[in-house]
């Protein structure tokens, strides 16, 4: 199955190559994302915080609309203990998850921050509607043909297509040197 | 205490009032911000996701100064079950941490966005370095004249003075049917 993997990775066409083998803890018992075989994981919501971002262009399918998301990385135990440590790469078991929103606003906050602030010219922006939430899972055995890491991404709790995953460690292959995350643990204030 | 606080809220000058019984769960050993007495509070980097936002704008300190926020609200363990129950008020001994950071970006980010989407234009920040942590500690006894809710604000685990401290419940007014909270709970993807 490794040189499967590594040979299909190469070619950026990782699709129906699914390594299942056992589960990972948390996981739903919906359908399981291609490639990776990851499912649903439930309780990501208790992970705790990595860092937040923003992301701004267009959408990703072509229809040439806006994209404005906020987001979030959540960590598990043995991710948040890396990154407060420092020490890379991942332990097997780290799990990570992005959350992305449509990033929204409301008169009401911006009128609240005029009255306070009245000087500032303040606008203030929120995590709207959900888009998607996607998982890093590191695990030795399962995905050492890229980046040791199984990747998923599910839409209101289905996954994505095999092409959708073909490009996630493609795409995270810049991120080599932090462990092909490209979140950094932002700090406590 | 409760009609000292009352007046001097509607002056806007709570200056001097501290209303220090019990210590909140939690406080370190330094100094309590003005006001609500409140110290700042060890581990609520542990306390869970209630959502992210971003505020831009001009610095609030006058210099006009181009302000860019990125932001999480986290909750304790009582804050969180209260927003995802949707139960208001929030009880007594819920705490919510507004973690703020300046936004930052690197090109090499973006570079990676580029070769992964390369019609998208996509363009992503991140949180960059620390500005301040803003608590709110809800003690019904202790908080009954700033509809109960103690508010506190920390740079680099210092509190902020007076003056900051006299704008935080009148900022807060307006979000009076959300039990005073701006921040709603992020949808979970």
């Amino acid at each position: 199955m490794r040189g499967i993997l590594l040979a299909l990775t190469g070619v950026g066409a990782l699709a129906g190559a699914v390594a299942a083998t056992a589960p990972v803890s948390g996981q739903s018992d919906g359908a399981a994302a291609p490639i990776y075989g990851i499912k649903y994981l439930q309780g990501y919501r208790d992970w705790h915080l990595i860092s937040v971002k923003r992301l701004t262009g267009k959408q990703l399918t072509g229809s040439g609309a806006e994209l404005r998301q906020l987001r979030a990385q959540l960590g598990n135990d043995l991710a948040i203990k890396a990154c407060r440590d420092g020490t890379l790469p991942f332990p097997d078991g780290a799990m990570i998850a992005a959350l992305h929103w449509n990033e929204d606003s409301s008169d009401a906050d911006d009128d609240a921050l005029a009255a306070g602030f009245p000087a500032a010219g303040l606008h203030s922006t929120f995590a709207g509607s959900s888009v998607h939430v996607q998982f890093m899972v590191k695990d030795s055995k399962k995905y050492a043909a890229s980046g040791v890491w199984g990747f998923a991404d599910f839409t209101n709790g289905k996954p994505g297509d095999e092409a959708l995953h073909a490009k996630c460690f493609p795409c995270h292959a810049p991120a080599k040197d932090n462990d092909y995350v490209f979140t950094h643990y932002a700090p406590t204030p």
